[in-house]
């Protein structure tokens, strides 16, 4: 078990009436605020309009940086970063899901620095991240924890690079977590989001590290909370009970609390971004194809018990079974919640990708030797799991 | 389902080797130090020098509050807020257990008054603490999360209260938890700091409110944890992965996370500050003693579902008995533990209390018409609890 840090200050308020407190939580940081947001649809429901509202009534200057992208791009980096330089923000208030976030996280820090804001994420470069402005976020979609965790990802798509990166100074200030925001995520977007909260315990949960059984409950019951609420939202998409299950619980499965007493090594989320990089398609979709193929190249012996005990505690799995037996319905019982129940695609090739770019994109996502994690993966071992998605 | 606030800002040092950052987090907070500690084992087990070498090494100036009790009192808390004044301390440093970091919150918010710190307690008076100075604390024993919390209790023997307070100027900034340094804690410490754990999670899992389902997994995890590791680590006490499991969960039981949505109303310990108001007896002893009773009393057709879940989720009671036989199960289940497993004392009469102050200490248990919580209790009801401590 390994020494950590535990540190998470962001201020939650989670539920339906708190966007009272919106204009008192921005003033603190200053009067200057750039709003950003994503295609609109924050506009669609009234979300756009109450939110300035309260802006106004606080006595904001209130600038807007809309339209930042779904896989978010250094484009709208840059221009935020921009933004807040010219109009010397103070405080940047992000309205939507972890797209919006994580741009705003690197235009946070982007406009704290004279060099262009790709530099944080280019693997040849890695600027220091020393400062970034304070940031407050009303989280919209229930999927990738940005709301309270320390990390981002951009994509560039001038070199189909899709890169992440943590750094304390990004984590978020305040997040307004209301699941009434949520109720109209359409059924597509609720299963990927399900499937990327699933996916970020499982990256943890699957180790071979000795850590705090604690945790393990913690991640078995975060996995349980998914599987039995994502259906229900999809449904029932004005469910608030599936909806704030869901809300918190993409925030714990990657604020780093689970991760107490590990290494960080994870393993579909690396292979997921070039699928995303060079295909631009929803990150939660690629890492449900992923995902029962990785557990599957994966078993052997040495790792058969984290599949057992996963197998029993989430699924409910017989545990007089043989070990083997559980491990393998297990596979199956992840596949059949995220092809049949969630409805996601299956392979690749149903989501229009073949194998062209698979050496390529394997070979960026070992990085260098090999993806260490639950089982290496070398790129060898990596194409051979694209390869599995094929079918 | 209830709207709330999470914030819990503390910086968690957790493992063995966080000592050499002890300095600089003092250090932020400015140089004279005052640290607080108990009757002397933390210089038993050398982790006195340690703590004493880490501040003079930071530079710092150190003063001393030996002597804080357990169930500590407020004419420590006078001591420390005299001594906070008299040396313009900055920061405080609390090395111990529950009692002393319980202690030094109020020392805290005390060297920032003028007047006599009861009257933060006091029922008739209940000053506002509106500034405190910043606390850091070394853990030293497993059971009140004091360390993670905002609240503190302080008994005052002139006349028979023991009283507990919340406020967020209380919270420790800074908390260093090192499994190791509860190696040293008594079978029967250890013993009575799981039951005040586990008290903990039952006064919160324990109620007929709609909530979050993804929490109440995690209170099963953490009361799993607790009766997994409680008994290992009283027959090894320097069982790494016992303590460990143990000490976090000790934070997590109480910090306020596994209440988001409820309103608070607890019930066992309100009856408990109560009999160690009155006869100094261990916290979590008296939880032990109380808890099976108040269970065995409040179980009716409308709380039976809880029981049902409880004794399922947390014991393993097979499901498909009928929900009755499931409920005294898990009551008895839960009483095994306290008496059994964990050796503690079942009655009152054992541990010197008798029936002579029953009705006082009920209408103070009770404060005014009734305690709410799991099922309102009245005076009589809380009399016939203690009662059913008799034998």
């Amino acid at each position: 078990m390994n020494d950590f840090i535990y540190h998470i200050p962001t201020k939650v308020y989670f539920g339906r009436d708190h966007l009272q407190h919106l204009g008192a939580e921005l003033k603190q940081f200053g009067p200057r605020v750039l709003m950003t947001y994503g295609g609109g649809s924050i506009k669609r429901v009234g979300l756009y309009d109450r939110v300035v509202q309260a802006v106004r009534e606080a006595g904001l200057e209130l600038y807007e940086l809309p339209g930042i992208e779904p896989n978010p791009r250094i484009g709208s980096v840059r221009e935020g970063a921009r933004l807040c330089k010219e109009h010397h923000i103070d405080v940047l208030l992000a309205v939507g899901g972890g797209s919006t976030i994580d741009a705003t996280k690197f235009i946070a820090a982007g406009a704290c620095v004279d060099h262009d804001p790709w530099d944080f994420l280019d693997l040849a470069k890695r600027a220091p991240i020393e400062r970034a402005l304070p940031i407050v976020d009303i989280l919209t979609l229930s999927a990738t924890g940005s709301e309270m965790d320390t990390g981002g990802v951009i994509s560039n798509p001038e070199t189909h690079d899709k890169i992440g990166r943590l750094a304390p100074q990004l984590l978020p200030r305040v997040s307004f977590l209301d699941p009434t925001n949520t109720f109209t995520v359409s059924r597509f977007q609720t299963a990927c989001g399900a499937a990327d909260m699933l996916s970020h315990i499982i990256e943890v949960y699957f180790t071979t590290q000795h850590d705090l059984f604690m945790l393990d409950c913690f991640m078995e019951g975060l996995m349980k909370t998914i599987i039995r609420f994502a259906p229900v939202a999809m449904a029932e998409p004005e469910n608030y009970e599936a909806r704030a299950n869901l809300m918190w619980t993409s925030s714990w499965a990657i604020n780093g609390f689970v991760n107490g007493g590990k290494t960080k090594a994870w393993s579909c989320h690396p292979m997921e971004h070039e699928l995303s990089a060079y295909y631009d398609i929803t990150h939660g979709l690629g890492l449900a194809i992923l995902t029962p193929r990785w557990m599957e190249y994966c078993l052997d012996d040495e790792r058969l018990p984290r599949y057992v005990q996963y197998g029993v505690n989430v699924f409910g799995i017989d545990a007089s079974l043989p070990p083997i037996e559980i491990a393998r319905k297990a596979i199956a019982a992840t596949a059949h919640f995220l092809y049949d129940t969630l409805g996601l695609q299956r392979t690749l090739p149903e989501v229009g990708i073949d194998d062209t770019h698979f050496a390529t994109m394997a070979r960026k996502a070992v990085g260098g030797d090999a993806l260490p994690g639950f089982k290496p993966l070398r790129q060898a071992d990596v194409e051979a799991i694209y390869r599995m998605c094929m079918a």
